[in-house]
């Protein structure tokens, strides 16, 4: 409570003034049923990026809009929130953590130093058509390591990729990872190394469109022949231990050094992440995987669910040779990925995994009377002294009462003292699942509650 | 990094369109150094709202004009953030975090039920004057309860306050509570009732104006005569043990039912939060404090510290009547309050308590050549399994540069295993504060390395 003033306050009298509560269209509360998995998602992503060593930034949700869209930038103007603040200055939502990373970049890694490794989580904005679960405010949770151009940064995406996999509780699913200069090293071979935007953008429509229509658009935008366009589809649907299909590639691309260079890095990454302890079944080469066309130089990555194939990658990403090339001439090549937040937590909704709802803190402490709230409180913070949740319910109604409220809020232990209990210095704790009940002194009571909520 | 593709990378070829990176005035970015202690802050602050019960909320950044400023709102435009967005509605940036909680207590309370306890941390924007460590991007971390008028949340919400400040680190520091009622009361009793808000803004200038100015204003806005404005000053600079003094006013108030009525809703509040706990050198009570006009109704409290007094109030808040009665017909009375992130961060930053800096992990894995990089990634993979930080150099230098590399970004301890050692299965564990170094099998690495960190 702070601020300008509530409006509800300044207005509470004006019957007729009455504004009905809604929110923008593509905008939406997080109601605790959501946001308590949410925070449990981003703490989990947080503790993977820091154990391997990435720092926390923040950028600004508002910046210049040449900032955000170049000097250009008519395309993605239409979906970017863009106004003038009260200076007259041309502002505008960010519409991805990326873009101000490439910013941040150019201003504080000359004197952060490289390599650097940063995470970054927020809202994005983007003034998209709403619908099939897409909202115009969605969160986005970001790691990129930039300065390097090792395939120890690359190993290490693909691993931290698989870890927050972990941490978020999912057990069935699979990277993807490609590299863009194996398809690039093909297209040299057969003389079509000009046409690579061209057939990816063709390449990328397979899943959807199907082989024929994306022979058919290589053939009319990329002058590929059927024998051209049938090679780059039996590239792209290649599959087997990834090895082993490298070790043929190896082969097979000897005419391109790119493609050599392609095959040799996944090659690194795979052998890498595999002695690090990545199961192989979690990982797998897709060459068909494009991920946009500008630009990744590097490896690319996504991950989709075992369980839920349809929902797209919940974690992507890649390498790049420039970060912030609009900003800068320090060349900053990096390696990084995005974890797909919003569409994760509806994942783990869709698959009834987000966790059993209940109360916040797991024990409500009941009042008997008013002039007993010290105590009630003092019990309340005995237990949090331990580690564990606890609240007094607020008035003192009639036992029963708050009994009711604790089983419909899914409190597990409900602690009180009635006078006999009082007079003996003690609590009764009792756990509603099964109505167990115990009495104990005060100064037992975090170990009483501890065996109680652990089932004992 | 997903989206709208870079603009670095679109543009990065064109060096002439080079885009100076800046930020907007008053708009800055968090660097680790800042953000780790941010991070940390909002964690230990969500550690004590979960366990007193408060379930996290979060609301859109953007919402209706309207909502946020109300059917006038004039005042509050100048420095809200407002605009028309793709589909021509009026929106606005939120400015706190109060009025979208009352929008969405009026959508959402009727299911969630009542009492409701929600915390929100999040960024809000002001486009007012910077300077003085003002930014127009800061954030706010706020705890409510609502549908309840007990005496049980006030007391709770003083609790948490204090709480608050012992997880962020803070030992020296004291709440400053009063209740509205005390001094309506002795303007009841003086005859000056329907002049308290003229009286409330003049005392709200006592610390900066003196006695004189304020005693002056009161005359002259209030109509009150030099002896009742010297009731008013020598109640406001009142001091002495609460409990003492609250049954002093008792005596003193006995005409006014207002008055008694929030001297007994301040004992309530005391006897409690001592009951529970707090020590009594962190509350007191002070009758001078106003906390803004027209919004509170009950009690009032903020929170200094007192190596830093002059920094201002680091959580305040207080309790209302009516939350959200410009969106719902519904009453609902509660109390909060609201712990100011940036103003405690740069208060921690001038009291030299934000933490050491250093590296994120505090492990680095050397890599003696790239044929070892698999090795390397799963001995750091191994640290994580044992909760320890632990990150690969991502390029094979010379181990010499490593350690420099080391030393300069804060790390605490070095693994490193040459051909030797790998022979022998055996990597060394250097501690670079005092150059202690073991050698052990890579099992026992999480255990070795714990010890070094640990200072053994």
């Amino acid at each position: 409570m702070t601020g300008l003033g509530a409006a509800g306050a300044e207005n509470g009298g004006r019957m007729s003034d009455r504004i009905e509560p809604r929110t923008l269209k593509g905008f939406r509360d997080y109601l605790p049923e959501m946001m308590i998995p949410r925070e449990r998602l981003l703490e989990a992503a947080r503790g993977v990026y820091r154990r391997y060593g990435f720092a926390p930034i923040d950028t600004p949700a508002l910046e210049y809009a040449e900032i955000l869209l170049g000097k250009g930038g008519e395309e993605s103007d239409k979906i970017v929130y863009r106004f003038q603040d009260h200076g007259g200055r041309d502002v505008a939502l960010r519409f991805d953590l990326t873009v101000p990373f490439a910013r941040f970049a150019a201003m504080h890694v000359p004197k952060l130093g490289v390599p650097f490794k940063r995470y970054a989580m927020g809202p994005v904005w983007r003034g998209e058509n709403t619908g099939h679960g897409r909202y115009r405010e969605f969160w986005q949770c970001d790691f990129d390591t930039i300065g390097t151009t090792a395939a120890a940064s690359d190993a290490e995406a693909v691993l931290v990729a698989h870890d927050l996999m972990v941490a978020a509780g999912i057990g069935n699913f699979r990277l993807r990872v490609n590299h863009r200069q194996v398809l690039g090293g093909l297209l040299e071979t057969m003389g079509l190394a000009g046409q690579a935007a061209a057939v990816l953008r063709a390449i990328d429509k397979l899943p959807k469109a199907g082989a024929d229509a994306v022979a058919a658009e290589m053939a009319e935008k990329a002058g590929a022949t059927r024998a051209q366009s049938d090679a780059v589809l039996a590239l792209a649907s290649r599959t087997g231990e990834p090895l082993a299909v490298l070790a043929d590639l190896s082969r097979e691309l000897a005419g391109s050094e790119r493609g050599l260079a392609g095959v040799a890095r996944l090659r690194e990454v795979f052998e890498a992440a595999l002695a690090a302890g990545l199961p192989p079944e979690r990982i797998g080469l897709d060459l068909s995987i494009a991920r946009g066309l500008d630009y990744y130089t590097g490896i690319i990555f996504e991950t989709f669910l075992g369980d839920l194939p349809g929902i797209g990658s919940v974690c992507s990403g890649g390498r790049y040779d420039d970060l912030a090339g609009l900003y800068t001439r320090q060349a900053l090549p990096g390696v990084g990925a995005s974890l797909g937040v919003d569409r994760l937590l509806a994942a783990l909704e869709e698959l009834k995994a987000l966790g059993a709802p209940g109360a916040v803190a797991p024990v409500l402490v009941a009042q008997f009377d008013p002039g007993h709230l010290g105590a009630c409180l003092g019990l309340a913070r005995r237990l949090h002294g331990a580690g564990i949740g606890a609240e007094v319910f607020p008035e003192a109604r009639k036992i029963g009462q708050q009994l009711q409220h604790a089983e419909k809020r899914g409190y597990k232990v409900v602690a009180l003292a009635g006078p006999d209990e009082r007079a003996r210095g003690a609590w009764k704790l009792k756990r509603l699942a099964d109505r167990r009940e115990v009495e104990i002194h005060e100064a037992a009571a975090p170990a009483a509650a501890a065996e109680l909520l652990a089932g004992g």
